[in-house]
This record gives C-alpha cells, structure tokens and sequence, in this order.
C-alpha cells in the first residue's frame, strides 16, 4: 500500500487538506463579481505580506514567470547589478541579460555576498540592483534591508526575488525600499504551484519598459486591477486556493507565522549541528542562515540515493538534495507554509534513524523537542 | 440560497466532477518519476488532439502565454502575415508586433477571412502565418487547411490559434500542413484555466529565434521534455487535472467527442434559427460556422443585461456577452467540453423562457431535441 507522501522540500510544499478541497469547488467564471472579490482579498492579504501599501499583481505562471515579469516591465535601466550567489541568483542574471546590461557579482554558492561589491557596482553606473532574498539552493538569507539602504543612496531601482521569504519570513518593502518583489504559490504561502505575484511600489514606474513581452508586461495587470481582475484568464482554482490560504495566514496572525517559520528552522539547525552533521552556508556579518529551508552538508558515511532514497522508501517523505554542482554534496530540507511540529519532527527522527544506521550521525531529537517546546 | 452554476461560456468550461476531485489529491512533488508518468501520459494525450506526431510543450500560464510562446519562439522571419477578424486574432496581431514586421489582414468581426488576401502577403514576402483557428468573439471557424495549403506552396511556416478548437474539433496539424499550434485547458479539454499547450513540428525550428523570453522559449520546454519534464515548476494539480481529462477524452473517443461539439452547436444553431434569432456571423465559401460556440445577434427586444442578467439570477446559467464593440449586439453560447445534451437543453429552455416573455423568439426547443437525438 501506498501511503500520503510528505514534502519537506522547498516548494512545492505540502498542501492543507482546507487548501485542497477549495480548488476543487466548482468553478466559476473569472468575469464576475465573485471573482473580483476574490482577486481583491487575495491582493490586499498580499500586500501585508510583502509589507507594502502599493499594488500586488498577480500572474498565472511559475515563479520565474513572476520574476521575468517584474525584470522585463522594469528594465529601463542603463545597467543592472544581479547578485549571484545560489542557483537563482544565477537564473536572475539569465533574465536580466535579455533585457539590459547586466553587472554581474558572482559569488561561490553558500557563500555570503559583500556589499561593498553591491556599492562598487552602483558607484560605476549601475541603476538597479535584483537579488534573490531567500536562496534556497544553499539556505541563505540574504541582507535585503542592507541591500536597500545602499540602493537609496543611489536611487536605484531594486528587485527582489521574495519567491520562498514572502509569507514565511519578514519582508518590509516600504520600510526596507524594496521596490519591487515577488513571491510563489508553492512556498510559504502554502498552496499548488501555478501563481506568481509581484508587488511594485509606485516608483518603480519610473523605470518601466515598454518592450516586455506582452504577457509578463506588468502595466496591463495594473490596468486590470483597478477592476480587481486579470488582463489574461487567471488559473481560478488557484486563485480560490490563495484565497483560502490567505483566510488562514490570517486566522494564524503574520507575526506568528513568521516566527513559527524561524522556530522551525532553528529546531532544524540545531538538531543537525548536535547530530554532528554541518550546515553548509558560509555566512558573514550581514547574511543569516535562511528562516525556510536548512542547507546540511551530506556526511561522507552515506549517499545522496541512500538518504533521501531511503527516506521517501520508508518513510514516505521528500526532501531536497542539492542542485548543479552541489548534487550529491548537501541534502536540503524546506520547512515552509502550513504544517506543524509534527511534520518537524518526523522528518529529523526519520532522516536521524536513516543517518544513525550508517554511523553519519548521532541522536539529537531532544535538541529539536527543545527548540520547538514553545510553540 | 445559492445553486451551483452552470457555465456555458466559450471558456473556462464548466468541470466535471471528476477532474476537480483530481485537482484535490495530496500534492506530489514535480521532479519525481511519478510526475513524469504524468507529463508523459498528457503529452502524448495531446498530440492526438492536435493531429500531430512531434512534440507537444506544455506551459503553465494562460491561452496568451501560450500564444506568445509560439510566437516569439519562432519568429526569426522577416514578415509576419497576422490574420485579424476577431478579438483574439487582433490579439495575435499585437503580440506579433512585438517580435517581428506584422503584415495584419483585418476583416470586419463577424466577416469570413479572404484567401486570396492571404495569399497575396505571401507573395509580397511574408514568410509565416499566424491565424485563429476557432475565434469565439464572433463563432466563425477559420479555414485552417487552406491556409495550411496556401502556406505550403510559399514555405511559409504556420501558427495556429486551436484554444478553443483543439479537443473539441477536429484539427490535423500534420495533414494541414500546420507547423505550431496552441490550445488552452479551459476550453474543450475541460479542464480549469492555468495550462496551455503548444504543439510544434520539427519544421518549425527552422524559424527559431533565439530572443524569446526567458519563460516563453519553448527551447528550454523541448529540452526538458526528453525527461517528461518542464523547466521551470509546474501548476501540478492542474496537469492531475489534464491527465484525468486526456482519460475521459480516451474514453469517449476524439472522434465522438468532435461528433458530439458538433451536434451541439448544431443544435444551438437550429434551435436559435426556428426561434425567429440571427446567427451573428457572414459566411463565404471557405469558413464555418464554430463548433464549439455559436454567435447569435442580440434581438431589438431584449436589452444585454436583461437576457444575461436574468439568465443568471434566475437559472444560474452564464453564457457570454459581446466583446469590444460588439457588447450589447451578440450574445455567444459555448459548448465544450465534458457536458450532456442536460445542460444544451436546459441552457436553450432558459434563454428560450426569458426571449419569449419579451415577444424576442419563438418556442423552438423541439428543433434542439431533434439535432440531439441521435446523441
């Protein structure tokens, strides 16, 4: 017999059952009244998300549509600097050289990245800066707040992929000046993949770009939503989904949301360091471990196969291993959107008897216990 | 209280209860063997649909997305003749424009398109079509293999619109001489909006250029596909969704589901013209009426809210206005996907019942029961 699978992977993740009956309820059509408000709720929910008082587009497609959205609609820039320091930074980069020049500061994946680079780029005519906030290919947080201190001085323009923060982790658009942002479905938000919303503060008008292709041209989602409707037939089922998820953000309160995210990932950090395994980012005074997903180091004793083989085998649960050259070399685990300490918990207690069996590891489920005792 | 309704639109279809309670099912991860089964079940599915024995890519985002995949993807030509003579081939013509020198053959809506007009911008140098194969906004089906003739004898590569033909009608990529094509899952496959497919022959690479945007280059899916993958993450529940839908079409048969439109619409067709109503479109030679919707003119009795508005208040049926400049003048009755003579019946008896009441038709609903009879 096949059992319910788990996902504790870093998007897409695992679905509430609330979420899943929703999207199955009849359709209706997207040129109505009801669905107007729905777009409304699910916009203004996501404006608090982002923390901005400004629009929240939202788009039918995955997140690197969302991405190529904002980057293309804002591309009027005589130069951007993209910082690459996981595997989408990288994929930043790509988009961006399709619509401008691009300054591109490389750093070794799970390293952090320096902001006196970020200034040096911008002191030599760079107009914009886009970044990823939360890379989840390395468990990073990136210093979004420093990022946009330094973008003020120089009054550029800044994008910020908030695909697997927003909902999960702090976001300040207005406070941070963070002009432009975006977050997916399948994250922390907590329901199917298929959305993408990007919320841009009023000045990042000043730099739109008439040439964006015609879908991902963002100013005919700020036509349409003064309607509180879409310039193109939305995903629907999606869109009832996010409106639940978004009831649901709200009977559990931003603040502890949030702090719920962080809880959980700390409980998998400090399981992992008294496992006597490692984590794998390299963080310096500005960057933080990520608050969504643990990047951990695979211990020599055990394969990547053997692991997370294993682990869906027996256990009937997915986690992530790494990506590109980090195949093999880190084993990730999402800790994002609506489940409980229960799902934590037997995730580290089954990947620990996984670990434990091979001599990779030590017992450490009571350091876990420990952290989450408050929640 | 409120009763379910009834959507007889030309798009999003009403959904069978068996594809919402697909969509329902516990999430699974997107790059996992189960997912690609998957994939591959829908991709080959969709081939059949489109007549065609080369790849088939499939796309989260809407009918547009798709549109503007097909298109950027394979616009390395020098002059592009765009066929207009509806909402959507106007549609076709804008994102063209974005890509290469559009040569727009503009028809009065509602008018059949002309050939030899066709054929004259191919002499002029136009290297490729782009056309609406079924265009909804007036209910006139376009003459795709003559088009497809017609670009044969230039070498012209060929795009063709089949959101709202592919699954429902008959369409013959292969035979036609079509090169891409596009369908959307919110038409007659049944299924919510979110997905689109884009077919596209071997030919067609010929014409590939590689600017595309990042999202839309459909050299990025072509890759993916070798491993029944998308490159970027997919709106899963809404490809549960289309292989349940691909297996319910398997089961009645593509040839009695096109059977099945066909009488449909027939019976629309009828009906309204033994009510003493005015099919909206003018015919020549070459086109059709739509099988998948029908057009009617608005009679001088009724006004476009009255008809509509108490259509939905009163039976819970929704059926589609005028778009543009024909708001207020047509009314369109779609009838794709996975619905009954129940709802052709009903749907007529409704309109039937509120036209009557104002002396604007006749009792005609025999004539439907006899096209559907054999059905």
């Amino acid at each position: 017999m096949k059992f319910d699978e788990l996902l504790m992977i870093p998007g897409p993740v695992q679905v509430h059952s609330r979420i899943l009956n929703a999207m199955a309820k009849p359709l209706i059509g997207h040129r109505t009244p009801e669905f107007s408000e729905i777009m409304k709720r699910c916009t203004e929910g996501l404006k608090e998300l982002f923390g901005t008082k400004d629009d929240v587009y939202i788009i039918t497609g995955s997140g690197t549509a969302g991405i190529e959205a904002a980057i293309s609609t804002f591309s009027s820039v005589k130069k951007i600097t993209c910082i690459d320091n996981g595997k989408f930074g990288d994929r930043l980069c790509r988009i961006a050289s399709r619509y401008t020049e691009v300054d591109e500061l490389r750093f070794e994946w799970g390293n952090s990245i320096e902001l006196e680079a970020v200034e040096k780029s911008l002191e030599e005519g760079s107009e914009a800066i886009a970044f990823v906030h939360n890379e989840t290919s390395t468990g990073i947080l990136n210093p979004a707040e420093e990022i946009g201190k330094l973008a003020k001085k120089h009054s550029a323009l800044v994008i910020m992929d908030g695909i697997t923060s927003v909902g999960g982790d702090e976001v300040k658009m207005d406070e941070w000046g963070i002009d432009v942002a975006i977050v997916g479905s399948q994250k922390c938000l907590g329901i199917p993949p298929g959305l993408a919303a990007v919320a841009v503060r009023e000045r990042a008008w000043e730099f739109y770009n008439k040439k964006a292709p015609f879908y991902l041209d963002l100013s005919a989602y700020k036509k349409k939503l003064k309607d509180w409707q879409t310039p193109y037939t939305p995903a629907i089922p999606l869109f009832v989904a996010l409106d639940e998820a978004i009831k649901m953000i709200k009977e559990e309160g931003l603040e502890k949301r949030i702090e719920r995210h962080r809880t959980f990932s700390k409980a998998v950090r400090e399981w992992a360091i008294n496992a006597g395994l490692e984590l794998f980012p390299e963080l310096n005074e500005y960057s933080r471990y990520s608050n969504t997903v643990t990047a951990i180091k695979m211990p020599p004793e055990i394969t990547d196969s053997e692991l997370r083989g294993t682990l869906k085998r027996e256990y009937g649960v997915t986690i992530s291993g790494g990506q590109e050259h980090l195949k093999g070399r880190i084993f990730r685990i999402g800790t994002m959107g609506n489940i409980g300490k229960r799902e934590i918990l037997s995730t580290l207690a089954a990947i620990e008897d996984i670990l434990t069996r091979k001599g990779a590891a030590m017992p450490a489920l009571n350091v876990a216990m420990n952290v989450l005792k408050d929640l």
